[in-house]
């Protein structure tokens, strides 16, 4: 419910937009589109299909260029960047901090890239080098190395003095951080402290060091943001192996990166990558989920097999083809249920070795109960729909026992990847209705063929 | 991937407490859970079972309960809250600042919400009940009303000497709300701009309005959290219909609302609440997911009852009953992935009226294209199989259309419940698998009786 209102906002932009595009005005849309926050003008690109998409992005204002292509996922970024002439790209390049610049780094031509390299200083063209020296999804490369620091020696008003004398400070500086000469990392001052001491407090006496350990610049980003999350904080430092600070960062690139785990879950459940556009071109989004969809024709042809084994029973008792769906597809849907659980335990680091068990034992029971009931149901209907009471005894143990097979698969089948090393998130699906499939018909068409046929 | 470690720690903590626990020793339980945070504390305690995480709730500092209690899922904290007593309840509860006492107070006994407000001063207790007369899921319930607000008409040496008069400020403060004598929002200011301007600087130069919009107290949690996500923003004022200055809000409430909207688009898919407790008593659990399962033991008869028209034909040609899963399971997976984009470009606002037509005509082709070609390697399979080219070219056919519907459906379904008023990421996936059940039977069964029997 709570998302109807941000989703009627974006939809009536993108309405206002379309009609001011189709009635060919682009005078409105240009200032429509630059009243707008550039996560919202990625937002909207996002929305828009290609003939549109381009004409918007032409009317963006050029300042804004380099944090829209911040703001949209890979595969829009590099239609957009595709649409740039050189000069153009290297002018959004250098409005950027370095941070988000290494971001964009690795979408751009290599001629641009150098473009970009030569317009630096040299400080800010090694601190750049450093940053994209660190394995991407890590602290390193999220980092600003653009830091305001100090030195544990000197008093407050040293402090407030060379503050004024910098000028301007980075976005979301709520801390400074202090260091050693050798620009270890010591801890942090808060600039509410800065503000609230006596002037010739010495900063070494109002140092926070235990609230804050620092990250280390090998940090994972999903590291990084479950220790933001943890500590409620706004900006921490990163180090490397021997505590020198390299850089800093902050609580949006955190929020970014928890939007794009809850995407990764969400999409590659269903084999799809959270950077696909919606309107990519048909021939590539058809060969990416073609992939997806042949892995699972395979096991659908494994499920068929199983129900070939009883052409037999089937030719004699043609109602167990009839009603051998529902069993697989009920096992199929409980089986779900308990996987979303356990994909999310597993993301919060809330599943291991040690309750393990517990949880197979309740989901167990779980199933037994809703098996005996929903059974119930089932047999129920089924004994008057075919008037055979031996057919609804079948069905009956059958869905218990596809129901069990699937809480067992449910809470199985996830930590088995997870423990071989691969994404629970992506291949737990198929894995699981494989098994909810192949012995849903294995079990029902069994029985049937024990019980009926004699 | 990137979750690794997050999920080794945790696990880590979980194994370390687990053993102790089973040792008996609850002196280094005790030592352990104390060194985390209140974050970590939440969450190790949802991955204990029942037994466990009473004796480990009993451990945690009393003066970090009600923290820990904002960590966990509602019905765990229901758990929790049981078993205090009434003293430590309220202990817990006038330890948190008023947004969060506001959020705990739903699920507070009627005498603990009592006692509570009796400990408060007035202008607490009358801040705190304003706060509950909005409803849950608003601005107003987000809110905290402590905050800084100074006057337009003084300089900055004075709000300095105001600030340190005052001494501490709330948590995550990053700017100074400026109000009219009736406390009217007039705009901001940053600390960072008082520590860098001169101290004679009059504040209503320094006002920072157009970027900043206050947030109306009847926006949605979701709005908020765009609001924060577009803007890059530490916190923000909360106003009334007259933009009196009610409250501010901060963005660690946003980055809590983040990830509750990312658990509920991945749970609801499965028919299930974002705070369920993993652990929750089996009777409890099998109701909840009974109803699930239920609603989907429906849509299954439905699509027996297509299967059952056809009995004739199946007894005839039992190869259609084994290969009849195919065609239906194909169909299921594909929808699934444009329903999977549909609803992500819902909640961004991102589909609406004005692209739904070009996205369903991108949808239809990427079907085409992929039936034609996972079509022809099916059906050369089943060629193969039952060495039967007419049954290959049926199931060829029917797949290519069943693929049809499921872009079809995967498109229209999460639009019409939206329209209606529905939760998309709740109920698509029924209804679409109902679509690719039910028209995959029919079309392959069909095809079958049309060709096959003549």
């Amino acid at each position: 419910m709570a998302e109807y209102s941000r989703q009627q906002k974006a939809a009536h932009q993108l309405r206002l937009l379309s009609e001011a595009l189709d009635s060919g005005r682009l005078g409105p849309v240009k200032r429509l589109v630059n009243t707008l926050s550039t996560a919202e003008i990625g937002n909207l690109l996002e929305s828009l299909p290609p003939g549109k998409r381009s004409i918007v992005w032409g009317l963006v204002d050029a300042e804004d260029d380099g944090e829209v292509l911040l703001h949209v996922g890979d595969e829009v970024r590099e239609s957009l960047i595709a649409e740039m002439d050189q000069d153009e790209i290297v002018a959004a390049a250098e409005s950027l901090d370095l941070d988000d610049l290494a971001e964009l780094m690795e979408d751009l031509p290599d001629q641009v890239i150098d473009e970009v390299l030569k317009s630096m200083d040299r400080e800010n063209r090694e601190r750049l080098e450093q940053v994209l020296s660190y394995p991407e999804d890590t602290a390193g490369r999220l980092m600003n190395p653009d830091v305001i620091t100090v030195r544990a020696d000197v008093t407050v008003d040293v402090v407030l003095r060379y503050l004024r004398l910098r000028g301007e400070m980075p976005e979301h500086t709520d801390h400074l951080f202090v260091v050693s000469r050798r620009h270890q990392y010591l801890g942090r001052i808060s600039l509410t402290a800065l503000l609230l001491s006596e002037p010739g407090r010495p900063i070494n006496q109002m140092l926070d060091t235990d609230e804050q350990p620092a990250i280390p610049v090998t940090a994972t980003a999903a590291e990084v943001a479950s220790q933001f999350e943890d500590h409620d904080w706004i900006s921490a430092p990163v180090v490397d192996e021997n505590n020198i600070l390299l850089g800093r960062i902050t609580i949006d690139d955190v929020v970014d990166i928890i939007r794009e785990q809850a995407e990764h879950q969400a999409l590659s459940a269903a084999g799809l990558d959270e950077d696909e556009d919606m309107f990519s071109p048909v021939p590539r989004a058809a060969r990416r989920r073609m992939v997806w969809l042949g892995v699972n024709l395979a096991t659908a042809f494994l499920a068929a097999s199983v129900v070939g084994r009883f052409e037999d029973t089937i030719e004699k008792v043609v109602a167990l083809a009839v009603l051998m769906p529902i069993v697989a597809g009920m096992g199929g849907n409980a089986g779900t249920q308990v996987l979303a659980l356990m994909v999310r335990g597993l993301a919060l680091g809330q599943v291991g070795a040690s309750n393990a068990k517990v949880l197979l034992w309740k989901e167990v029971r779980v199933a037994l109960l809703n098996g005996l009931a929903l059974g119930a149901l089932l047999a129920g209907v089924v004994w008057l729909w075919f008037d055979d009471i031996a057919l609804s005894l079948v069905i009956y143990a059958a869905l218990i026992m596809n129901l069990l097979f699937a809480s067992l698969a449910g809470v199985l089948v996830p930590l088995t990847l997870r423990r071989l090393g691969f994404d629970p998130a992506l291949a737990s699906g198929i894995f699981l209705t494989t098994v909810t499939d192949v012995m849903g018909f294995f079990v029902f068409l069994g029985l049937g063929s024990l019980i009926l046929l004699h």
